[in-house]
């Protein structure tokens, strides 16, 4: 396939970090602000992100949580009542000190020092005390729980080497925080929000992911438990896609979120917390981008199908025109895979062939070309963005079909683009998990032998904790491994650990990560 | 109708600032934070924004403006280059001086002096200015053009005196941005933005508003032209719903957003921008309220029908549940407004007369109550929301209808009492509209023997500018009044000025405002 002139300038195999920021752009996806560490997030990518919120946010609320919204502002104070808290977060937030601004009388503005705030106001890099907060006001009794709450916000946290989607100071995401009578029902609960993750991420983003419990050094700060679903890119490092905390009772004794059970006594509630954020688009471009550009899953591409006409500003025109629209009528009034399908008669300045390059290197689905002669013939060309190229002659794989056809078709097309996304995608996942190895010596050899892109290994190990964990951890870092985590429903362990000889206790995802 | 008791401890006609804060508290709306100025939505609350959001949304985006998403953080440099800006805006803003907290050693946390920014940062108060350097990037050419964007996010302006929708240091809205090749149309889709807004608000929200021209003083700093629309609340105040404004090229000049045309030529762009946002909410609340609470219309309601099981914890409790559950999925397969009926089958702990009541101050459109004498005579005790009282025997209104009559005219219900709030309040908004005055002295003696809620005037003026136009606005301010706008369609003016004598120009609308 060498003969194929793709759209981008940087292959993947070539150097993936920067392929990454080509399709950013490439894709109109996103770009840099001039604020420090801030992306501005444009149509097409915001779109996307849109898609997501919306497919979220049915699952949210199907399961009969409610959304609220919380301030942006966090008093200090809110930050001091749990020390452990602090040391997890409190280090890099942007800290609001004044209210107002003045003119220093040579043109420039600056902070008027007669409006310095008596106690500072950090920006929100989460909500779980604010949310506390109010949780705290709003359970008295037994029957207000459960109480189930998510906010879809955005939150900072400082970030002195950013990167687009993955890593910023400002980001998009949705926290879900809920109390609880019991232990049972707030584990149950940390659970049915990670399997919607990983429904969600799965169906919708088409994005294979691995559902299990993060070592204790990867805990949320005050967590008992923290869950994650964990996915995959093409350069074999794993991302972190969504996070689960079973937070225990530490949270409501801070904020003192308290319930008044059958028999009359005060008992502490326990809580959960999950979120996921915009991140899920970086990763998105990273299992589905090729040398072209982006591919976005149908379910969360904001146009599924693109039609362009090939207009020569002749009287003809009008005909092409008349017909596209008909055509993007007709599809439009279908549904697929619950939803109406959302189709682009892109009528935009522009040649043609530029047009279809702009459309591939977003990633749309399915672009559709109609001309004088298609119209004629009673067809459309039609390119699948999954399948761009013919590999016999590399050229791209336009194929012409019968209008109707294409039309009558159009949902089952868009419903096979979407499986056929997760399909390679979890295949490929799959041959890149090594499995079997014994020893810790095997682990190093299998990182320096295997590549640029070595994938994941699932490894044995006894689940130390304290130094010992630590000590591993150092192991790890020195080959700049990390844990992701011990899957759910994993085989049961056997043998003994690669990193303390002791037996073994579970299975644990080992790999480089995001 | 005096032995009414109402659900409320403040009427109307009594306090009506007190009033609302009594229902925004009744209804489950919204709370003091405990961070100054900002308030928390809750559930409730939130719901109807959401509701309000998805609908406008769908509107902005039928429109073919195209959502995206920028930076929370502004630096100082770009309120710096244009006077006109900082004078109307840069005042009462969140500055941002440090990225770093670090405690004091004395268990408290204190910004870091060594994490001082370089330039500090403003909690964006609108974004004009950083989509204005998004769109000089953008736009090179007239085939760029025009380019549409909006974006919903979340905007602090410290105010000293809150109150909770109405005004509240951070709030939540939409804010569209434009630029155009043209003048014209740049006007255009000012007036576009504007009539979506009219539509929205009178359709979704069943709130009556007036569209017209804000005069020069009200102008928002920097545009050529303001547009809003006025809505009226139950005591005659006026509440500016939304704005759009026609920004010329002062914008485009200091942003540097330049075409090149199709004769090679660099053009600087029209530029426009319009906003709504939460205080939408603070508007329904004080249109649509009543002594017992909220009212909320069908379209934004979280929840338009709330079916209640009257259990006693006995067996036949089971048939109940099943009665209800069924007649829940049969109203939630119908639409009604081009969508589908949102239905709770609410099954929380509590007495179902305390839940009914929960909900008439809620203001579900309608309440159906079910207990096993109305299951085994196949009916439903139905509550209109609208129509809460009987007049003549002071009790509530509760229809026992045929559960199959109810369920086959749901649709049709709904959609009466969204017309219903929307007549009431027209009606009501168009009585206190008072037209004929010719001199000032009327005016005045109008608001002195107006009782407590007098309403608007409407006059005729000679749209005088300048120094003449500031000592028209000090006579208004003497009197607590305000200009509203000059609305669109009205009659011509005919007669003179009643502040200058001279010819009138045109009509506009003085009112006491929030």
């Amino acid at each position: 396939m060498s003969n194929i002139r793709h759209a981008l300038n940087v292959k993947r195999e070539d150097d993936f970090a920067k392929w990454y920021q080509e399709v950013i752009q490439a894709a109109d996806l996103a770009e840099e602000s001039g604020v420090r560490g801030c992306m501005v997030i444009k149509p097409w990518g915001y779109g996307i992100w849109e898609r997501i919120q919306r497919l979220m946010d049915d699952r949210i609320k199907a399961a009969g949580i409610q959304n609220a919204y919380f301030p942006l502002f966090i008093p200090l104070a809110n930050f001091e009542r749990e020390a452990e808290h602090v040391d997890g977060f409190a280090k890099e937030m942007a800290v609001v000190t004044h209210h107002r601004l003045i003119a220093d009388g040579q043109g420039k503005l600056v902070p008027d020092p007669e409006a310095k705030l008596e106690e500072p106001l950090v920006v929100r890099p989460t909500s779980e005390t604010i949310i506390g907060d109010a949780m705290a006001r709003w359970v008295q009794s037994w029957r207000d729980l459960p109480l189930k709450l998510n906010q879809w916000a955005n939150v900072v946290r400082w970030e002195m080497r950013t990167r687009m989607f993955l890593r910023t100071s400002e980001f998009l995401w949705q926290e879900g925080h809920t109390a609880h009578a019991t232990r049972e029902e707030a584990l149950e609960e940390t659970h049915r929000a990670l399997e919607m993750y990983r429904a969600c991420v799965e169906e919708d983003l088409a994005m294979p992911v691995i559902a299990g419990e993060k070592p204790e050094n990867e805990r949320f700060p005050g967590a008992d438990e923290t869950w994650s679903i964990e996915a995959m890119m093409q350069d074999g490092k794993a991302l972190q896609a969504g996070t689960s905390h079973y937070l225990g009772t530490s949270f409501a004794q801070a904020a003192g979120i308290q319930y008044q059970d059958s028999e009359g006594t005060q008992q502490l509630c326990h809580t959960t917390s999950w979120g996921t954020s915009t991140r899920m688009v970086g990763g998105v471009i990273m299992t589905h981008g090729d040398d072209d550009g982006m591919r976005v899953p149908p379910r969360i591409a904001p146009y599924q199908i693109v039609i362009l006409p090939m207009l020569r500003d002749k009287p003809e025109d009008e005909a092409v025109v008349a017909y596209c629209k008909e055509l993007r009528a007709e599809l439009a009034s279908q549904s697929t895979m619950d939803e109406p399908l959302r189709v682009l008669f892109d009528t935009t300045p522009g040649k043609a062939t530029a047009k279809r390059w702009d459309w591939v290197r977003k990633g749309a689905p399915v672009i559709v070309e109609v001309g004088p002669r298609d119209m004629e013939n009673g067809k459309v060309a039609m390119l699948r963005r999954d399948q761009l190229w013919n590999a016999e002659n590399g050229k791209p794989n336009i194929h012409f079909v019968a209008r109707d056809e294409f039309a009558s078709g159009a949902a089952q097309l868009l419903e096979d683009i979407q499986n056929a996304l997760f399909n390679e995608a979890r295949a490929r996942r799959d041959e890149n998990i090594t499995r079997g190895l014994t020893d810790w010596s095997q682990v190093v050899e299998f990182y320096k032998a295997g590549g640029k892109y070595p994938g994941w290994v699932e490894v044995q190990w006894s689940k130390p904790s304290g130094d010992a964990l630590e000590q591993v951890i150092e192991q790890l870092k020195a080959e700049k491994l990390t844990f992701r985590n011990v899957p759910k429903g994993a085989d049961p362990a056997e043998g003994s650990c690669i990193f303390t000889g002791e037996p073994a206790k579970e299975r644990i995802l080992v790999a480089r990560a995001y």
